[in-house]
Order: C-alpha cells, then structure tokens, then sequence
C-alpha cells in the first residue's frame, strides 16, 4: 500500500488535538484545532473523526470510530504527538501528519521509532499548515480563509513562511491548486516521496517546490528526472547566500550546501529554477494552461506601440527571438489592415478589436516560423473592450502546440481582462516583462524534454 | 514667462474640440472631446473653457471669453489643429497641449513656425492623453475613470501605451501622482523641459521616465544632472534591441541610438534606470516616502523564516549587506524575547505582535551598524494582526535618516496590511525582492548625490 497517497487521498481522517492545551509558539491551541475541525467539515468528502484529548464531546478513544481511517492529523505539543501517534499507529493508522513544532532531536528520534516498528509513515512534524487536496476537499490548514481553488498546479514547501505566502498568493489571485504540502522537518516522507506521488497523480500537471536544502542529492535527482520527464517541475531556493543559507540550516535542520552545487544539481534533475514567489506563479499558470514551446521564435500582437517595444526587449533578453513572419502573413495583414505595420512586433492600432485580434493572431500563429504568440491588450486609450478578449481563447484553442500568453498591461486593465479571460486556458500576465518569462520556461521545458529523449534513445541503442 | 509652467498650472484653460469630426485612429472624435470636458469641469480648480468649432453652445470665438486663457487644449486632426493654434496664439494664448496624431512631417513644420512667429509653446502633437496636475485638478485625458490621486511623484512618458498603462497602474494601485506628461511627438517641449518644470515642482519628491530615444543627448545629461541634485529621476528605456530600437524610431520619431550607449548616458546624468513599469512604480514609491540609505547594511526584521530567507538572498543578490548587528542590541532583543535568534536576519517568531516588532525595530534602527531595516509581517500562521502595523510607521517616523521598508508577503495579507499602512509613509511591498529592490535604489541615489557632492566640492576648490 502506498502510504504517501493516504497522507492525500484518505477515505476517513482523524484530527487529534485538544481543547486545553495552549502553547505559546509550537502552534498547538484551542482555536487552531477548532480551526482545522472546521475546515475540514466544511470541505473534506471522505468521514472526519475528532479526538479531543481533553475533551468530553466527539469520540475520546479510537475503539468508537466506526472504522480505522487511514490519516491521523495531530496538532499536540511533542510530548502528546508522540503519544498519539503510538497509540493510533497500533490501532492500524498508517499515516500522520503533525503540524506542530518544537520538537527535539530526540523526539524525531521516537517518532522514527514508530514508524520502523509500525511501518506508518510521517509527514512532519513542523508542518505548519499540513495538507491540502482541492479534489476531495481535504484542508489540514488553520486559516479559516485558506481555500484554495480547485486546479493542476502542484506545491511543495520547506518552509511554513514561503508556503503560507504560496498559498495565500494562490488564494487571492484565484490561482488553481491541486495538492499542496508543507513538508516541515520532513523526519520521513521527504520531497522525494512528494515528487512522486505528484508525479503520478491526474490531476496535477506542474509541480512547484520551494526548497532550503535537500538531503540526499543523488536520489533527488534520479527521482525528479523520472517526473520530469513526465511534467514540469519548477523550484524556488532559499539560502543561496553563506549567512542565510546557515540560517536556512537552522530554520529547517536541512544541509543547505553551496547555491553553485544546488543550480548544478537541479539543472541534472531538469527542475527549472525560478527567482522568486511571484516567478514561480506565473511560470505555473503558464504550464498549467499552455504548451511547451518547441521553438525559440516569438510573435508580438498588440494594439499599442510602447509596451510592444518592452515585449520585444524582454525577448532579447530571455534569450528569445522576435519570429520573423512569413511575406505572406505579412502582406496578407497589411492588405486586410491598411496602416498596420505587420512587422514583429506587430502593432495593429489603437481600434483593433475583437474581428482585428481574431484575424490576424490566427495568420501569425498558422504561420510556421512562429514558436508562441504574446499579446498585449490594453484598454485605456485603445477601443478594445474586455469582452473582445473572448476571440483570444477561441483563436488560440485552434493551435495545441503553440503558446498564447495574453498581457492586458497595467491595473485596471489586467483585472478587466481577466473577468472575461481569467478562467480560461490563456494565462495572464499585468505586464509584458512577467508574459516574456513565462514563455521563456516553456522553451525551456521544451528543451528539456528534448534532451532527455536524445539521451534515452541514445541510452536504448547502446543497450539495444 | 514660464510657458512650461502655463501647461501644468494654468489659471484658465480652452478645450478645443468639435461635437462631429470623427476620426479613425487619430483620436478626433466627439466622445473623446465630451470625455476631457467632463474631466475638466468635475475635477479642474480653474477657469474651464469649450469651443467646440463646429458646435452651436458654448463660446464659439475667442472674443467671448472672459478672458484670455494660458492654455489650449486641442483635440481636432491635424489641419485644423494647426488653424485653431495660429488663430489662439494670435489673440495671445501662449501654452498649446496636441492630444491627437497623425500629423506628416510639414504639418509639424507649420506648427514650428507659429510657435517661432508667436513665442508658443507646444506640448506634442499626438500626446494621447496630455497632462495631468493633481494640485490643481488639470486632467486633460478622455478616459473618464482616470484619476490619480495626489501625491508626489511626477511621470513624462514618450508613449501613450506606456503612458497609460503607468497610468492605470498608478489609478488601480493607489499611488500618488504630482504631474504626468505624455510627450508624444515632442516638436517642442520635451523632456528636458519638462524635467527642469519637475525640478522646481515643489508637489514632486521623485521623477519618473518612460523613454525610447533622445534628441540632444549632452544638453539631456547636463540639465538631467541639475535635476537630480534636487530629486532623484527614475528612467525605464524602451526598445534595448536593434529590432525593437528600429520600432520605437518608427514609433515615436526619435533616435535610440545603442542601448550600451544610452546605458552610459543615464549614468552620467545620475538616471537610474529600472527594468519594468512595476519595479519603476515600487521604486518610486520608496522615494516618494522614505530618505536615501547611506550604507550597505540592511537588518530584516521578520515573524517567519522562509521569507527572511529570501530577502537575505536578495539582500546578497542586490549588492546590499546583511548588517551585523552590534552584540548590545543582540542581548538586548534575545533577553527580551528568549527564544528569539536576533542574528540577522531576525526571526522573531510567529507569536510577535506589535509591542515586539516596535521594541526591535526601534532597538535595530538605533543601531549604527544598521543604515535601513526591510520589515516582514505575515498573517497566515502567526500571530500578527494587520493592525499591529500601526507601529512600524511610528517607530519608522523616530529615525528619518534610515529608510524602513515593508513586506507583507503574498496576496489577501498584502491587502490587509495595506488597509492599516497605504497611506503612510512606509512604502510596501507584497515580495521580499522587491522590497530589497527599492532599497538598492535608495543605496545608488545615496551614491550618487555623494559623488555629485565630492565633483562639486573639488570643482569649487579649482575655481576658488
């Protein structure tokens, strides 16, 4: 039995806490379980049991469940975790989750002797926030607020800060989530076993990590070239520098190593390396919803002239080409649009709208020395309305194998467009700077794809 | 007389339009005329007067004004733009704003000519949304929903797309703008003038330029070097490539010359050049509130782990230091709060609230090996409520010779914390890099008024 996929995809969980015990800093309160109890009534498909360790109300003892679930969640001091776990583990709980901290070396020690003796497994402890599954609504974390909605996008986090901030950047910018988990001490299931489950689960088709340190770099990276293979994996790394990676080293007991080391070994594992919270977002949506590029040639169509000209800077500095359009294409947009200069970028003119953008992003995206298109939209001092941006998604549907990123640049404009937009497969970016980059890791996942199948082919020769 | 000064801060103003001529792209059109009069009578604190040339109401004839306003703005194609601007110089009328385009070369010559016979001046033609001064409510853009509000950062842009998009973002993001120019063809007034106008301005701490080519590159440097003596000027450049450069000349007239080029000349005159519309906004937010760092050495002052993480990374990545705290303060903060690590960067644990981020904070400012403090507060999974912010700016207020910047990393947090802080004078930012960015940007300036100080006093000892 895979045990890792009962930490996710439980028929039945128990939450085990108390409604006494308040710890100052270790996470375990009152309010936190109720927190969680509530949560997870709220959303969670499969049973939730509740055990109060000092409580009079719900089950007390785990004889009275109706069956044994699979997933115990505990938010107890050391001590009372420790206890819990033994006592479930024997009842035939395999998986564990424990979300609070403060937890000595020792005490690691002891739950790693549970999990030798009972074969459970342990996601923790430290965990902060847990858990999450938007497909069956399990939600371990204590936000009340903290839902995040269902989607493809895969995270896992070394740190309960940058999760907490991952996910609360997901909650707000409506960005979909598929499994989300916060790894803390990670005494037991690691990235590893993340990466794997994540690499074989539907619903999930990019997987994101956010990483201090890693600790046994060979496995890491067999593994995560097996996933690769299979999707996208997009890193974040914290403690690059000699002061905050010694930090680091505190902050989650993890051998941070040196950040030449690190980029080295993710480049062998194929995970692409992002620069920051917001990067590793907008790179997500981008594979969430568009293909790789399978080449480096890009095509601008815009409705205004300054923000083509920083879409075209920013293609030179991603290491992109502008795509020099076909004669045909050219003149076939020229014909059809007297004073519309078709050469990439293209600028169509302040009046295009939704017949303008359906035209002629369907001429430069059959057009076969175009690798992906980026178009800018903007609203303010242009005629385009918001709901023109419907024929993007329908133009874009025609061609699978090509990227369309779409940029309604600035404030107003952005959220405007993404009313009409936001839900659908074209991934929006507020400037085209932020567009440019995405399309850049799509190449490269492209790239890399390509070079893991020359390797294997060649590998199967010599074998063959 | 000032002319430049009649374009932004004009006692009685004449809008010129007409109630039929509809263009197609040139942006002549009834509604545009409609759209700036209603802007103007709404929000401008003088005198606004309409002739509508083809219209019944309102004063058809110069003749009938009360009296002779400093400023025309002419919103008619080309040909009879340049008659309403011969036949209002005529009656004395000395500062002229050209919203629309597509005039040809010796339409621009004709313009130039009447400015020579009359002494005009002209901001344009085809500055797509003209000028705005939030002091005195001067707002010629048709956009009905563009209003910025008050503040002191001042923007010239050379494109209207660009233009509007900094636009749109100041509007959607709540951020204080003085004057906005969009400088469009500039046969006359251009960036040099403008910047001399926003030099003098006492409403405007920061300048801001969107810029794609320059036409007298030493007289720039020379007057540019005069400016940024008194404000610190912010430069993002469109059209870096050889492609995209041949766009922008075609885009808006001018020379681009090699980025390498232009790079050199905006160091010369002490421009600081930004990479992107939201790094040029954030960075002039934290001018726009906060002094210049005078040192390298930065505290992080924080309640989680993660993100500290990061923006000791980017404190590396930026050329900033990690400061070293004094071993006084650092006993001082860990007898306080046991537990609490006060190396930096400082993790003070996820129970800090308001009493220990203002007792550490103002212990860390005090510190003379700190020159400025990047502050994180999250809200999911610690103990912090937006409210405690309120004693940031407090604390903030005691040192004003050390930039504090603040970081309430994510989404919904961000929001929340900005309800309590936006409108103070503690610059925020929703991702540790970009608060550290602006902190770069605080270090340079500081850089470069010590070395204008240094050139000017050893040219003094020379003459004297």
């Amino acid at each position: 039995m895979n045990v890792v996929k009962a930490i996710f995809e439980p028929q039945a969980v128990v939450l085990i806490g108390s409604s006494k015990i308040r710890e100052k800093v270790g996470m375990a309160s009152p309010l936190l379980f109720k927190n969680v109890i509530s949560n997870m009534q709220e959303l969670f498909r499969g049973k939730t049991y509740v055990l109060d360790i000092d409580g009079k109300t719900g089950f007390n003892k785990l004889s009275e469940f109706p069956k044994v679930p699979e997933l115990a969640v505990i938010m107890l001091p050391p001590k009372q975790s420790i206890e819990q776990t033994e006592k479930h583990a024997k009842k035939g709980v395999k998986a564990f989750v424990i979300i609070t901290g403060g937890f000595k070396d020792e005490q690691r020690q002891k739950l790693l002797k549970l999990k030798a003796k009972y074969g459970i497994r342990i996601l923790g402890p430290n965990t902060i926030m847990g858990v999450i599954n938007t497909a069956n609504g399990l939600n371990t974390t204590f936000e009340r607020e903290v839902k995040p909605k269902e989607g493809n996008i895969a995270v896992i986090s070394q740190s309960g800060g940058v999760g907490a901030c991952l996910l609360d950047w997901a909650c707000f910018y409506n960005i979909g989530i598929s499994k989300f988990a916060f790894v803390g001490d990670k005494i037991d299931i690691d990235d590893v076993d993340l990466l794997r489950y994540y690499g074989n689960d539907e619903n999930t088709k990019v997987v994101c990590l956010y990483i201090e340190g890693i600790r046994n770099g060979r496995r890491f990276i067999e593994e995560a070239r097996k996933i690769v293979h299979k999707k996208p994996v997009l890193a974040l790394k914290g403690g690059i520098t000699q002061e905050s990676a010694k930090r680091a080293k505190s902050h989650t007991a993890s051998i941070a190593g040196s950040d030449e080391i690190f980029d080295a070994a993710l480049k062998k594992a194929g995970i692409m390396r992002v620069s920051d919270v917001e990067e590793l977002m907008n790179t997500a949506i981008a594979f969430s919803k568009q293909p790789p590029m399978h080449g480096d040639n890009v095509a601008i169509v815009s409705n205004v002239g300054g923000p083509a000209i920083l879409a075209a800077d920013a293609v030179a500095r991603n290491n992109l080409k502008l795509a020099a359009l076909s004669e045909s294409v050219k003149r076939k947009i020229e014909s059809l649009y007297p004073g519309v200069d078709a050469s990439n970028p293209i600028d169509m003119i302040a009046d295009a709208r939704a017949e303008r953008y359906s035209k002629v992003l369907d001429l430069v995206l059959a057009d076969k020395n175009v690798d992906g298109v980026l178009i800018i939209n903007m609203l303010k001092s242009c005629f385009f309305e918001p709901e023109d941006a419907e024929v993007i998604e329908r133009v874009a549907a025609k061609y699978p194998d090509k990227p369309v990123v779409d940029v309604p640049a600035g404030g107003q404009d952005f959220a405007l467009v993404y009313k009409v937009l936001g839900n659908t497969n074209v991934p929006l970016y507020n400037l085209p700077e932020k567009a440019v980059k995405a399309l850049k890791f799509l190449r490269i996942y492209s790239k890399i794809l390509q070079k893991m199948l020359t390797i294997s082919s060649r590998t199967t020769e010599f074998i063959g």
